[in-house]
C-alpha cells in the first residue's frame, strides 16, 4: 500500500522522527519525509530508513515527489489533513485518492514489545508523579483552589518542566467532579471534600494516563483503597471500584471491545446509576492518549494481546460530586494486566 | 454573506463562545453555534446573539441545518477544516462552496476598541510577570538549566496556572539563543552569559509577546537598556536595538507592511548582517498568537490604525550567540504605539 500522513504521531510511528511541519510518503516500498529547514539537523540525526527532503514549500514538494514516481493509488486518512494542503496536492498529481479513515491508528493498535516497555516506563513515572503530589495535598493541600492544585498537578507530573504532558490534569473537587471534562475553578479544598485527579505524561512520546478520586483527610493519598466520611460517597466509590476491578479481572483477548464496555457498565446498572455513567470505558493509550481501541458499547473490535487502553469507569451525580477511577491495561497471555 | 466556521478562535470571534467540538454557521443573517451536550450550559450562558444547537454529530446536524435554509453559496476557509469534515458537510448539501483563505483573519485584522484593550491589558499582565522573572533570575539564575528556567518561565507567565499562555516559551542561553525557536536543554546558566527569552500570556483569551535579551549578572533585568561584558554582545545588541526602535518609531499607518519589515531590516543589513536576520519582522496579535497583518518582505498589506503587530528583529550567530528584541506595538493616530 503507498500512503502519505501528516499526523505528527502517524509520522514518528513509521520514521522515528516528525515535528509540527512535515509530511510522510511510503511510495514503491521507499519511504520520504518532507520537512523545512529549520529541521534538517534534527531530523538527519532521528530519521530511520527514511530519505529526508528539504523544501520550504511541503505541498509543492510532495507533490513533486508523487509525480516522479510511478504509483496509481495513495491511501490517506481523511481526518488528519487540512482541506486546503491535500486538495492541492491531489489537483497536482495524477493519481487516485483512497480514504482510509483512521490509517495510521489502525497499524499503531497492537502494540510491539518495544512500545509496551515504554508504556509501562510512562506509568510508572505517572504513578510515582501521582505519590509525590499526593504527599504535598496530604500536607499542604487544605485551602488550595483547584487552579492551584492543577498548577501542582502539571509541575508534579512533568517533573518541574521535565517531561510532556500526555493532556491537561483535571483536578476537580466535589460537584465540580461530577463534570467528567471539569476545568480548574478558584474552588478550594476542605477536609472531607472530594478530590478527583486525572493525570499523565509522556516518556519518549508514548503517554500514561490514569485517575484516583480520593477524599481529603490526614492520610490523602492516591491508592485504590479509599475511606470516606460520607457515606453516599463512599457508597458511590465502592460501586465504581467493583465496576473497575471487574473489567480488569474478566477482560479477556477474544473478547469484544463492547464486551468489556459491559464488564464495567453491568456492575453500575445493576446498582442502579447507569444513567450516571455517562461515558464510555475506556479508550487505547499509546502515541496518542486517545486512540484504538475504543471500549464502548458500540465498538465490536476484536481484543487481542499486546493491545493497551485504559479502564475508567465513572458515576456523576450532578450538583453533589462524582466518582472516577481509571488505570492503563496491557492484553497479555489473554488477560488484562495493569500496565 | 454566508460563511461557516470550525478554528476555535474564529467562531469565539462572532459569538463570545467556543469550545474544541463545535461548528458555527451564519446563514441569510442568522447565527449558529453546534456543539454536543457537554458544552450546552457553559454555551448557554456565554453565547451572543446565537441559536445554540445541541448535537452528538455536529457535521450531520450543520448539514440539516443548512439544507433547511435557503441559502446558495457558503464561504469557507479550507485552512481550519480537516478534509473528512468540510466534504461530508459539503457532499450532504448542495449549496455551491466559495474558498476564502483566512476568512476569520481578514475580518480581524482591525482590533476594535475593546480589543485592543484586552490587548493591552494582556501586555501589562505580561511585562509584570517579565520582571518578576527577572527578579527571581538575579537571585538564584546561576547554576539553573534552561528547561528549570522555561518551567520558571510558564509559572510566572500563567501566574502559577491561573492564566493561559500564548505559546510555549523561550529560554535559551548562548548558542542555543541562536536558534530561533530554540528548545530548552539542560545547559545550565552562568555569569556573563546570554538569556533569550520569548513568552506570551492570555487575557481573556487575547494574547501578549514579547521578547528580550539580556546578561546574567548582578543586575539582571529584562529592560531594554542592557550592558554585555562581551564587546561581540554589546555590538550585536546595540544593532537589534536600533533596528527595534527604528521600525517602531518610524512605522506609520499607510505604509506597506514590507515597508515596516524594511525598516527593521536596513539597520541589520547597513551594519553588515542582513543575512543573520533570518525571518521576517513580526506578526499580527489577537486571540491567535500569529495572525494578520504579517510584517514581512512578502507582504504588500496596507497598514492601517487599530492593527496590532509585533516588530522583533533578530541577529542570530551559528554556534555563538543570538540577540531578538520583540515588542507588540498597536498603530494609533498613524504611529506605533507600544501596547
Amino acid at each position: 500500500m503507498d500512503y502519505i500522513l501528516n499526523d505528527e504521531n502517524a509520522v514518528y510511528y513509521e520514521c522515528g522522527y516528525s515535528n509540527d511541519n512535515c509530511i510522510y510518503l511510503s511510495l514503491g516500498g521507499e519511504s520520504y519525509l518532507i520537512t523545512d529547514g529549520r529541521y534538517a539537523v534534527d531530523a538527519k540525526q532521528s530519521l530511520i530508513d527514511t530519505k529526508l527532503v528539504i523544501d520550504r514549500n511541503l505541498v509543492e514538494k510532495t507533490s513533486e515527489i508523487i509525480n516522479n514516481i510511478k504509483i496509481k493509488k495513495i491511501s490517506y486518512n481523511p481526518k488528519e489533513w487540512d482541506y486546503l494542503s491535500i486538495t492541492t496536492i491531489m489537483s497536482n498529481t495524477k493519481v487516485s485518492w483512497r480514504q482510509k479513515i483512521d490509517l495510521s491508528h489502525r497499524k499503531r493498535i497492537i502494540k510491539s514489545n518495544a512500545e509496551i516497555k515504554l508504556l509501562k516506563k510512562a506509568a510508572k513515572l505517572g504513578s510515582e508523579a501521582f505519590d509525590n503530589f499526593a504527599s504535598i495535598i496530604k500536607n499542604d493541600g487544605i485551602g488550595m483552589s483547584e487552579k492551584e492544585l492543577n498548577f501542582l498537578a502539571q509541575s508534579y507530573m512533568s517533573d518541574f518542566g521535565n517531561m510532556p504532558l500526555s493532556f491537561e490534569p483535571i483536578t476537580a473537587i466535589n460537584q465540580n467532579a461530577a463534570k467528567p471534562h471539569a476545568h480548574p475553578s478558584k474552588k478550594r479544598l476542605n477536609k472531607g471534600d472530594l478530590l478527583l485527579y486525572d493525570g499523565g505524561l509522556k516518556y519518549k512520546r508514548y503517554c500514561s494516563d490514569r485517575t484516583r478520586t480520593a477524599e481529603m483527610n490526614e492520610d490523602f493519598n492516591f491508592k485504590l483503597n479509599q475511606k470516606f466520611s460520607d457515606k453516599k460517597m463512599q457508597k458511590i466509590y465502592d460501586i465504581v471500584r467493583k465496576s473497575h476491578d471487574t473489567a480488569i479481572k474478566k477482560a479477556k483477548s477474544g473478547m469484544k471491545a463492547n464486551q468489556i464496555d459491559k464488564l464495567a457498565r453491568e456492575v453500575i446498572e445493576k446498582a442502579g446509576y447507569g444513567k450516571y455513567f455517562v461515558h464510555s470505558t475506556g479508550h487505547g493509550v499509546g502515541l496518542d492518549i486517545h486512540e484504538m481501541p475504543y471500549i464502548s458499547s458500540k465498538s465490536n473490535i476484536l481484543i487481542e494481546d499486546n493491545m493497551v487502553f485504559t479502564i475508567e469507569p465513572g458515576i456523576y451525580l450532578s450538583d453533589e460530586f462524582g466518582v472516577r477511577i481509571e488505570d492503563t491495561v496491557v492484553m497479555r497471555g489473554g488477560r488484562a494486566e495493569l500496565i
